[in-house]
């Protein structure tokens, strides 16, 4: 039985959204925006084209979910998902460009991006990947230096990040399995991805209330949280969500936004 | 011989820039960004990537140099120089897309996108094609409606601008071939593109003190012209736009940036 | 009532596949191939990245159904529903391209590519396009001239490809409402595409058996066809083409591949 | 001084060509290919559009010169050069696509492939990246097993070549430094890339009649070489080759192309 979250604990919910292209979907992002409080919306690089861009942020705006820069590796093909050697110079320019596209639809719906979370083989390259990091928190920094990351507990990232003064969002992953040393059972692993909706929902409150998960080798792992993500392109990705939230709310957890 | 400019006669002269893409640059930029007021900025739709965005728009601001959106079709393959009937709602969102990742390096370098100009064959579509030119109003305005819209005098695109309200930039062509009815002769076409920098200087002299061009049939064409452009695309950019801004200057014309 | 079909009867019956992109699927392949005789592949441009390709190719030639080059102006944000006024040289280099990267996978699974078929808004412009036409049939008139070109009854492109001595297959849609002159209802026109398998099972056999399709108005249309498409993105396309292919056969007709 | 070739030594001399897009061009392919035995041809993933591919290759049949497919990873915006960690799967798939498209414009032309050369990053990478040299031996032994590859000596990619039953050649830079290990200087070190045509014609001399050349710390390293490659996207590319081919020719060793 997990012990009961502090009172007033407040912890964000995010997803990723945004992630067609063209004529193609993997999200039910309606639904999606109505569970979570932030949403990570690809910016064009590994997903995400202007129109799908404009549609949903407007529906985030319209619920008071706050928008973040989903930025990747420009891999449309590979979706992000492949580590690609680019030079930092570069991947700055790259991630510079991302935040700019994506700020213009959020100030057309009326707000602005409010966050900015790294996507797929840039987000796990820059947990140990010192030039990297440095060169999407130089992006961010340039930018706009009031920005949160979003990155691992214990990353590269969110240590460069704290350097540079800008504000950091340590994440969790609700439906991931994770290994005794707080890093991600790898995609393809069994037990990389969890699909039960009540284990799912137990853990993001265990992760929330006390700041543990169980790894996959029954150990118990320590890792603070901000934030907990919830991936949107598993099968079921909409009861896993709306059974996180609930209980998360039936326990007394107030869900609330990055930047709000 | 051409008459005298009015006195305090003002002009801005751009040209495309950052029309590379990764390996590839069409243009010496560094030597056209001192010549030019204004500085057309591929926005990575039919050319130039976030890091050869970056470094124009440094070099622009550095130079005093306004910086515009150059934004075009989707088509790196056809450097934006074909038509495609993509569909209003959509070509707004790629507008707003293009202009917005452009801004960001603006702001980076210490300023902002100054002007919108579309590029090649959605300029040309634009003259006439309602619903086009309809949505890129749309764009401009929905982003920011002190943008001026650089465009042909006489153009559809320039009628709707005026229509919300947007400022607008009518363009005369100072190395192009122009037909009696004011039309651009198409490129292909003998005539199509000037090479000599004298006489393209004169042409834009003229144009700029007495609103007249000599088109292919020899008859005088009256234009009304805020802006001059010189391709920089062609051999021989660099030598023509020296001696297009030296005439200028020479006879007491004023070159000043758009928006400034 | 529909009339029986001629004895011995024969018709091929098509579908698009390989719609996918990364990450993305737009049909059930693996279920299509169980119904389709011919298969209309997607290459690239629009759709289809090669590791799709090597599938559905393997697929194919596992089932015997014959494996087409679905070729497509280069527009993968537009699936290749877009006009794109591509120079003809350019058109027959990039219908080249696609046939010869498709050719590759079909022979690794020991078939080859058997016929061609133009794809979106490039099959909708050559059918009056006469530059794009010729462009699409010189292609493959180049690549090998006893490639079959499928398309539209009474359009220019099969007009071009019977004159260049190229076999050609008259296709009609199962699915999609006709106006009176012959021609497709556009997308988005309410009656455009018909979904319930009943009437769409029946639209295919009145088609083969009797050549005669009823149009929006309700006049009977006559069309000769070779082949029956029935789309593969619509939802319940499987259920489609199930009640389609049953219904040809159940009343004697012979579905049979392109090319066999 | 050198030592003379050996009477009747043959090599050949290969160069990358058609490495533009759209409207960029990066080499004078025209005067190369009057140089080279054999033509590395861009086939679209790092450069390389169906345009240039066909002029390219109708080019190189004209002059008997030898075409080999210049595979890369996809990614057009680093042109190649960057290392990207695509799956051995979809890195088959991806090398069989490129060189069948090249192929049809080879066939088109009245030749064929003749030789498949990695590119860039991706040559690099499997020099020692095992899965990735598995995954593109496996491409071309699919699409065809008397295709050579061209790979640098002792790399995992001619091991596992030569272990799949294909021919391999085994190539030298003439214009490349090298470390006394074997490998080449990585671009961006002073000394990577040697301008002075007489040099570099030098070093290719000695590289191909005694096996040795001269590393950066003046040591000789032993190489044996089937092939010299020349970069063409160095300036002064078309003199350094001319330089090469002459010193050879004079020298008594007859360029060869691959495949011949």
């Amino acid at each position: 039985m997990a012990h009961l979250p502090a009172p007033g604990r407040r912890i964000d919910l995010n997803a990723d959204l945004g992630e067609g292209f063209g004529p193609w979907a993997l999200a039910d992002d309606d639904a999606l925006l109505d569970l979570v409080t932030s949403a990570n919306v690809a910016c064009g690089f590994h997903a995400g084209d202007p129109s799908i861009m404009r549609g949903v942020t407007r529906g985030a705006v319209e619920r008071g979910v706050s928008i973040g820069a989903h930025v990747a590796y420009r891999d449309l093909a590979g979706f992000g998902r492949r580590f690609v050697a680019v030079a930092p110079a570069e991947l700055t320019a790259d991630v510079v460009y991302q935040i700019g596209a994506l700020d213009a639809f959020a100030r057309l719906a009326g707000d602005r991006v409010r966050y900015v979370k790294p996507h797929g083989a840039l987000y796990n390259a820059i947990v140990r990947h010192e030039e990297q990091a440095a060169a999407v928190v130089d992006a961010v920094a340039a930018y706009d230096p009031t920005l949160p990351v979003v990155g691992m507990p214990g990353s590269a990232v969110l240590r460069r990040a704290r350097e540079a003064g800008l504000p950091v969002v340590r994440e969790v992953f609700a439906d991931r399995g994770y290994a005794p040393d707080g890093s991600l059972v790898p995609r393809g692993t069994p037990g990389a991805v969890l699909h039960d909706p009540v284990e799912v929902a137990e853990r993001a409150l265990r992760l929330v209330a006390e700041g543990i998960v169980v790894a996959a080798d029954g150990s118990e792992v320590t890792v603070e949280a901000d934030s907990v993500c919830v991936h949107s392109d598993t099968p079921g990705a909409v009861a896993l969500l709306t059974a996180v939230r609930r209980t998360l709310e039936a326990s007394g957890v107030v869900v609330q936004a990055i930047g709000r």
